[in-house]
């Protein structure tokens, strides 16, 4: 197998706007960055090269932080078509602090050209691509479904990984009670510092905060 | 391995009623049911006794149908203690239509005591149990915590399996969106045929309503 080339797409400013009803600016900010480092502490234990593409200046020493403002898909459809040829190309989302490094090994060892695992709504939180040269992603709408017919139409073979811990990425107030729920990182301490916890009520489960 | 009792709980009197938002009593009723056929659905190929644990008389040939009006861990822990010896016990919510045959066989060739897939907001959505005589159901609450504890405390092994797809249960209007995006069977079906649609809009997805 080839070096695997992970590409962690995130953004900083203005971070997390459908939170913007349960946390301040500032907390969105700080919670964007943990979660960001919950999903490189589970590429830690991996050989793989890491980089971080940002729309702005960052401070994350060891990694390899690329800026662009452009796009998201135009950004890493560049970014796919200038790889290493023998490179594989794992691109996941930067607001997956439930996934774990079994999750990404398990990912990493199918066989499929392709490999997506959609998240709730439809979207894409990870993307294993085998030969960057033959496929472009394309993020908007039900992404999964974009994905997989690039495959298709490029006669890759490709997988839909089933996983609800990859598959959580947190945009809205109830994601966070599944943070609060199953997680144990860093994106999780933080909810819980800044007051967020679980409460029991009639036997059913409610966020709350202090 | 010995015989495998799938128990399905389904309630239809009152059913969803945290979708009363978005759908009137009768449809409810009708989606309730629907989504309990696809998980029958999910069980077809595979070689199994299955009963349903129903609160009211319902109709649905070929199958064994236990009526009963206590609480749903009464009931469940009720069935569990007279189950013949050498059966073992699956419990599936009935609320699963993105559950596939393919989830529910490789759940039943994992070797632990017990197996337990959690849901969105912690619940538990199947239960694999090998030796019944020596578990307790407990679905209150974060319920998934709970049965890990009744495993451990018991000296059961037990795997928490992920699976987006068996893992979402349809509660509230938000979960529709996953149905509609993800399902295949006749409770997206349905869905459909009552004028639920995905929308997508400034490249986001949402659900509307003809």
């Amino acid at each position: 197998m080839g070096k695997v080339h992970a590409i962690i797409p995130f953004k900083l400013e203005g971070a997390k706007s459908r939170l913007s009803n349960v946390m301040s600016m500032d907390e969105r900010e700080e919670f964007s960055f943990k979660m960001l480092q919950d999903v490189l502490k589970s590429l830690n234990p991996l050989d793989m090269k890491v980089s971080i593409l940002s729309t702005s200046e960052i401070e994350l020493g060891g990694y390899d932080i690329l800026i662009s403002k452009r796009r998201l898909n135009d950004a890493l459809n560049e970014i796919l078509s200038e790889e290493k040829e023998k490179n594989l190309v794992l691109i996941l989302m930067s607001d997956l602090p439930l996934i774990t490094s079994k999750i990404v090994e398990r990912i990493l060892r199918r066989t499929e050209d392709v490999v997506i695992v959609p998240g709730r709504k439809g979207g894409t939180n990870v993307l294993f691509i085998r030969d960057p040269s033959r496929f472009k992603v394309n993020y908007y709408g039900i992404s999964f479904k974009n994905h997989e017919e690039i495959a298709r139409e490029g006669g890759l073979s490709y997988l839909i990984y089933d996983s609800m811990l990859a598959g959580t990425d947190i945009d809205e107030e109830e994601d966070l009670l599944d943070l609060l729920i199953f997680g144990e990182g860093g994106a999780r301490n933080y909810l819980k510092e800044i007051g967020f916890f679980v409460k029991i009520k009639r036997e059913k489960v409610f966020l709350e905060r202090r």
